[in-house]
């Protein structure tokens, strides 16, 4: 089974990423049980999906599990990725793109669902004690750019990947720097501790042979 | 300019809905500018959609505004409905149903945008001083279902519709009946003159010939 | 019976404050049931306070309830005025001043607990279905300013004071104006409505005869 | 230097507290610096409270520093303590109290400020780039209540106490095992880290001869 994990490359202004960072540390000591591939994506709309695509035709993986930088309280497991790009007015991503209510693929439909099995994903991890949660809206920056384009890569050319994307919470350190009231974070070791919990689930062999997903075979 | 406003039936205990207020009174004075028609949909998977259905065909509405009960602060204009019915466990719509990830159309794609002028209409609400804004989860209960249904319904049989969907704070009196900190909420007399505002701002002609929207024309 | 009511001028850049203008409706038409005295304090730290002692030396009233701008969903009644100014580096109130961590009034006790019936009032609220809840933090602007100093200023004379303080949300075209995600508000007519309910409920002689309040009492 | 380190025990049905875990790791390996003592609180009110007077008379500490499981994002350094035990009916502390509005201490005042150096130390954790704010509302429950008591016990006394109160979020255990929505957390870990650099700011000589704190003589 070949794996492939993606991260991003800290953005608008923070010198980190919990992503990346993560990304890091599976790459100097890859989980068991399958082979791993980790990549950390640029935080460029288009340029992100671009090597996402090289990615996924090159290392040909059987599950892609994108990791970015959210805000939220715990791990939010996504459940869909939308075809549309958009940041507020005044923001930009690393490449100074501030797209807005921009179609990311024409030709492509509105939007599609994560193949991992979300929901089970994310009540596993809860089950275990760790917080996670399915999230409807992955947001309209890069993270759902990525998310949306290689969902549709693989739907668009028959590809059988699980795929799917999982948000983090912000580092202590993102959450200590910001002004006023707190927003959550999540420690490094036990992000790192999440991550490889839900990769560990991920490539039991169950997992993918029995058909998580396809919300459509249920 | 035919135009379709649709609201929903009290669900999960409460005795009231701030949609079927709102489109209790739009039916006593319909707004000038259009003919409008006016329904109060069921609270139940599949028998809400299937009656929107037989609303925009026999209506044929150029404009359908979908009003839902939400709990957010201010208006919260949809840009995408999902073909998913989801509820928590332990709840049900108002005939007992409680689906868990549940494709609703399983011949139709994960989701639909709204053909609705989503942002330009919360901009616009924003600068007449009603709080207003765009949101890109409607949940996954009927809201949602019925959101996805009626776009699902236009697009696929071509209709020359433009829908969308606006979730209204809950009314004062619920969120007071709550327990625990407070909820936002909405006067039904402020949240009546907000949906007159968009409704006028909708059925202008600029805004539809004009060709408000679709996004993928942008 | 005597009731002072008061409110503040606007602040912090917004051209209006909910607490304003809700004094100046109430003073067009004052309430039924008791003797109303109405004031619009500053909104500067000393200047307010100041004010506040002198109305209350002058109306001697039996009744005051104290107004101001929050940013909850619902009323805010509180229950605790503390003796400390605080603004965030880089915020002024409207005389340009910007304390830091100051004790008020240093002979003056760490903190006063209203003497209005704080949750039998939010209960009233609640059962007429307006959103109401017992706070505990004023903030350590203005409002908590004052609502220090007037129950500070009634206890340390022995003023058989019922006092206490209201933080109301926004109003809609406040929440409209401000940047990225909602927060509450509510329209000025409601807030009048429930403004006028609470006031109504005061002035009940049961409410103030009966011994509402004082907590030690009970 | 003599240092009173405290803790809870689990309550309202949770079977962890981590004010108390992190109390039993810093009991296995005390910091260095100073003479730490240490003890888990019960979470009732009045036992409590008696305990830590207790405490406070055997140890003599020259600080104290409570701990508590609150359920915000980072840790909340709280500011004051207040004369006031309630909890939502219904709910009760471990030996089945539930006080309504009731005055802890009826000779005592309203309320105590912390004499520990409440913002410094908010503002050198989040320095450290760790998660840290003011708080000015420690709840009605048992850490509120022994708050009050252990500055109220000082102050009566002329106790030359520094004694202040830090509420934890949820681990991160107990946040995932809660329905809805997540709530932040913080891994143990990492909560223990985070209150070994604030003991180790605190025990610094500086600290606490320079009279970092007594607001009232700033």
């Amino acid at each position: 089974m070949r794996v492939l994990v993606t991260g991003f490359e800290p953005f608008m202004g923070s010198a980190v990423n919990p992503s990346q960072q993560v990304v890091e540390r599976l790459q100097a000591a890859p989980p068991p049980g399958a082979d791993f591939a980790f990549a950390v994506l640029p935080t460029v709309y288009y340029a992100a999906s671009a090597r996402l695509r090289e990615l996924l035709d090159s290392v040909q993986p059987d599950l892609w599990v994108g990791l970015g930088q959210g805000g939220g309280a715990g791990l939010h497991v996504e459940q869909v990725g939308i075809n549309l790009n958009h940041v507020r007015p005044g923001r930009a991503d690393n490449a100074g793109n501030s797209p807005q209510d921009e179609i990311a693929a024409p030709e492509s439909p509105d939007a599609r669902f994560a193949t991992l099995p979300v929901r089970a994903l994310a009540e596993y991890l809860r089950g275990q004690g760790i917080p996670a949660q399915v999230s409807y809206h992955a947001g309209t920056f890069i993270c759902n750019h990525v998310l949306f384009a290689g969902l549709d890569h693989a739907a668009s050319r028959g590809l059988p990947l699980l795929g799917g994307f999982i948000h983090t919470p912000l580092l202590p350190e993102q959450a200590a720097a910001l002004e006023g009231d707190l927003r959550p974070s999540m420690a490094l070791d036990y992000l790192e501790y999440a991550i490889r919990t839900a990769l560990g689930w991920l490539v039991t062999p169950t997992r993918t042979e029995g058909g998580p997903v396809a919300l459509r075979k249920a």
